[in-house]
């Protein structure tokens, strides 16, 4: 699987568009991941429209892809099809609570991921943008989500027009453990993180934004306390007003 | 992509071990899913020893892939790894809060998929378990998970021992929305769902749960409002215990 292996994100995208017929297609073949009970709990919008992709790119704090690429799809938690279903069929749903988020997001995030390799496979390029999370609230009013929906992942989709290097990843070391989860000592940590930090690039981020290390520049700068505390409570304010929690 | 099309959950493996070097290479392959900010929120914990499976087996309701398959893995949110690594290099971690929690959940469902893709292009079979986030506790103890980790997807893995027909998916137009999210009509409902439900053995199952609707035994037997309350509260306690709320 040279798709999966080669893989790199895509944010450039050419003019040429992807067919309707072939974006259907894929998007059917990704339903086939595992799903809890065969429910599919999850619902993909499309966006195409050059209105509303302006209207979606703020909550992704205006990165170019969301505007640039011909296909956004905003991959949603749905626990609302189902419901309706058995409001139609005389059965009293209970999915207005925190597992069946999780379990709609668990079902989401494999069909999305199954989307994304079947995409890729075919030449097409992927950005999976983790800022859906951010601003829930405005994409759900964008989209016209209703109650029990909750978008949790953001993919801007088209052909690549850009060969990027590919990313470093941590060896399988970093994160495989046999039989017992086994801590991580300082040597270990040394060890899984000594190439990233040796790595050009990664000095020269340490360098640019004035930090001793690349960690403080995760903490410091990228994804610090304040900002996640703050996301945390919209989250949660969101999930509520959406009747998961 | 036959693997994908083709894919049915597999529950009964041979008694042909899956060895570690082709596990390790797969794991390792599965690690070029989209991660954010290439944090690689995820542990995976490789259960093969009997003495292990019979301890993971109650958490899973004793499914018998548990005990049965060669190879059990247990996909974890790690934000752990991460902030040992902040803490080691003078960075001081904001990582115990809910949406680090969810973006980690985001990393590590890409990663499990992505695994699942490779596993099964290699004609091994898969069994995802949703039990995972039924008894965390559980888990987390057998495991020796630390705070800021949290079991969320179980993989039973093996080569296939059975060949079972594939499962119904609703259709595209149940799931898919151009630009917008359309609502859903008692007409849709019925257009989309009464393939489901002229199914034989979804008449059966109605029948011999004495239900008058296929809904009925989801609400009522498979999924209940009871259940799904009782296991929220537990989530949200060991998230808690976890220190991700």
């Amino acid at each position: 699987m040279k798709s999966i292996t080669d893989r790199r994100t895509i944010r450039k995208y050419s003019k040429e568009d992807v067919s309707t017929d072939m974006l259907n297609d894929l998007i059917q073949k990704a339903s086939r991941a595992a799903t809890m009970g065969n429910m599919q709990l999850y619902s993909v919008v499309v966006t195409r429209s050059p209105e509303q992709k302006e209207k979606l790119s703020p909550f992704h704090f205006n990165q170019k892809m969301v505007k640039e690429a011909p296909v956004v799809l905003t991959f949603c938690v749905d626990f609302n099809r189902f419901s309706e279903w058995c409001k139609y069929r005389e059965a009293n749903p209970g999915y207005n609570n925190f597992l069946s988020f999780l379990n709609s997001m668990s079902d989401t995030l494999l069909f999305t991921q199954n989307f994304c390799v079947l995409a890729e496979e075919k030449g097409l390029g992927t950005c999976y943008l983790g800022t859906t999370l951010y601003n829930p609230m405005g994409i759900i009013e964008t989209l016209n989500l209703p109650k029990l929906t909750f978008p949790v992942a953001t993919i801007t989709l088209g052909w690549p027009d850009e060969n990027p290097a590919q990313q470093d990843r941590l060896p399988l070391n970093a994160y495989l453990h046999e039989e017992f989860y086994s801590p991580y000592s300082k040597e270990k940590i040394d060890d899984i993180y000594s190439y990233k930090e040796s790595l050009e690039e990664n000095i020269n981020f340490v360098n640019i934004n004035n930090k001793k290390t690349l960690a403080q520049v995760f903490t410091d700068c990228r994804y610090t306390k304040e900002a996640n505390e703050s996301m945390s409570e919209e989250i949660i304010r969101v999930l509520k007003i959406q009747d998961f929690l």
